[in-house]
């Protein structure tokens, strides 16, 4: 599997006129070698030659894991602590020998510190960014990786039916509380990681789209905005829910009702060639038609994988065309100041014909 | 509180010839002006002046969580998604007005991506390295951040007593399996998210001091090391013991008593004055004597506050001398191929005499 996206990448490598690609750790890392390694102080970039075997830079207290998942030809340039890994850098650049190619860099990932030593090691090389041409390689999922994600969000949904089921998200209860259990149930369920914190946030809290949960008590009469996903063998679900704490208002309803009706409209749009900003603007258009529109603050939706945030973005000037196996996530939202805000957020992968939704839990503002 | 922090940085600006830092995401943007966002594909960058109000680029979304934490008189230049991030940049230039000045930036932390924002609409300024001076400002920790160090490693011990008490590090389960089980005792007693991903390995696996949890059942006559930590108000614990699931050998004993011995060399020798490399060389010292120097492969331990590996690290070569109020890690361990490894880690604080360890817990080689 490994093989054929190395194989993949190298072919668009050569397309881009890019003799090596440097991976830091992380999702693109993931994709093409199958390490999972975190990004800490020591660097660990590994480089993909158009042409040849891997040239891994990384400390020598990670090689035995590295070896052990890395292809056989791989070139292992390691360093200690005591040494530091200046001249590691020195070692790889000679023994791929570039002058003067380019070398393709996670804009997004790669530190001013790698950044650096790439520069000193390999002199003249211009560092050109892949996020233009690379995200092309991992935008469309296959079938396992539609099944990871599908698992991801069962995780996810069982997760929340124990809080629903323990009556968890109630008047008294401090958003951290509910945050904290809910963590506690998705690991329980099978979750193996964090995709993000779970944003949990009640009354004045929720008109604001990236409120952190607070020691704030809930309360009777507040919305509350729970938005929560987990990591299935690396690959994430991200759901949003919108709840009501006793009687909602007219206001509530209404407002749920113009953010629900974007979000369907949104996914009965998403479809095979259609440019992802076309999903953007249909669900910006129902906000906006039924009096919100300056209200809803955000994008409409990520493409969501190995990584929480990812191509394709579901944004006005993304003229991307949509593809089947391409995944994402439809949140339109609406955040009034003084009042509140809902979200509603779902993930979806594109099929043959249409779209399906991966998530499966009651989209109603439900009173708790 | 962050006032004072501010202050104190722009002092060492001053000093440095620095016009203005640029803090990312992370850990000193936490320290210098609370506010606590994650990093996402969405560049977000708080500009620190020497002099003058802050200027704080940020998605337009994050605006209301930021305004209620910042000072009153920080400018804010925000954006939406369907706009963009390039111009802010130059909005920032402006409002600074930097005209050739150095701008401090995190190597560790900002990526390429900002990098280049900031080199485009700053030309001429040189972007220098804030490590060699930044990180003296946050080693020395005051009497709160020690108190919720000592709560982050209480927790972190609390949830390993609940694991023990139930039996679950035993034959049969997998790595997976009691990892999961650490996860969620810590977030019920109270841990507000991960230091890192627990470290749970048996038998052959120890022989790596940086594998990952895998699917692998532990089996009797395993040694196990568990490595695990919390965060509590943003303050990490990290810790390690080691297990042996049965009888130990007499070849288990020997290591576990040349890094027991290791590590409380390393704790005792710790005090104020003495240079970082010191803790690490009489740690190194004792195992290099008892005949397994080869097989201890990575430096003694690394500062911990805010970030779970922070200055100092505890290295050959780290002539910094210790302070009272530095924290870090005394980690030492050994790595023995086809057997297995021990690892036995405690985190101190430097007091005005000596050292304080915070990790309570039995040092044995205790037998589950």
């Amino acid at each position: 599997m490994y093989k054929s996206r190395l194989d993949a990448l190298r072919r668009l490598q050569l397309a881009n006129d890019i003799h090596s690609v440097a991976l830091m750790p992380g999702a693109n890392m993931h994709y093409f070698t199958g390490r999972t390694t975190h990004l800490s102080e020591r660097p660990a970039v590994t480089f993909v030659p158009a042409e040849g075997p891997l040239a891994v830079l990384l400390p020598e207290l990670e090689a035995p894991a590295a070896k052990s998942i890395l292809p056989e030809d791989a070139r292992l340039f390691t360093y200690r602590d005591e040494e530091g890994h200046e001249y590691v850098f020195h070692q790889v650049a000679e023994a791929l020998g570039l002058e003067g190619k380019s070398i393709g860099v996670e804009y997004l990932a790669m530190r001013v510190l790698e950044m650096r030593r790439i520069e000193q090691a390999f002199p003249g090389c211009p560092l050109l960014a892949v996020e233009p041409w690379m995200p092309e390689l991992r935008m469309v999922k296959d079938a396992t990786e539609v099944a990871h994600m599908r698992r991801a969000v069962e995780i996810a949904e069982r997760a929340m039916q124990c809080l629903l089921d323990d009556g968890a998200i109630r008047a008294g209860r401090t958003e951290l509380q509910v945050a904290a259990d809910l963590q506690v149930a998705m690991l329980r369920e099978g979750g193996q990681g964090q995709a993000f914190s779970p944003i949990v946030v009640g009354g004045p809290n929720t008109a604001a789209p990236h409120a952190s949960p607070s020691g704030r008590p809930l309360a009777e009469g507040d919305l509350v905005i729970v938005d929560w996903g987990t990591v299935y063998e690396g690959y994430r679900s991200d759901i949003t829910r919108t709840f009501v704490l006793g009687e909602s208002t007219s206001e509530m309803v209404r407002i749920h009702d113009a953010v629900l009706a974007a979000n369907q409209a949104g996914q009965l749009a998403a479809r095979p060639g259609l440019a992802a900003q076309e999903v953007d603007r249909i669900a910006r258009r129902v906000i906006t038609l039924a009096g919100y529109g300056e209200y809803f603050i955000h994008r409409t939706g990520h493409g969501l994988g190995l990584e929480t945030h990812e191509p394709p973005y579901i944004v006005e000037g993304n003229l991307s065309l949509l593809q089947p196996g391409m995944s994402f996530t439809v949140e339109p939202g609406i955040y009034l100041p003084g009042v509140g805000g809902v979200r509603i957020e779902d993930d979806v992968v594109i099929t043959a014909d249409g779209s399906e939704t991966l998530t499966t839990m009651s989209r109603d503002l439900v009173s708790l």
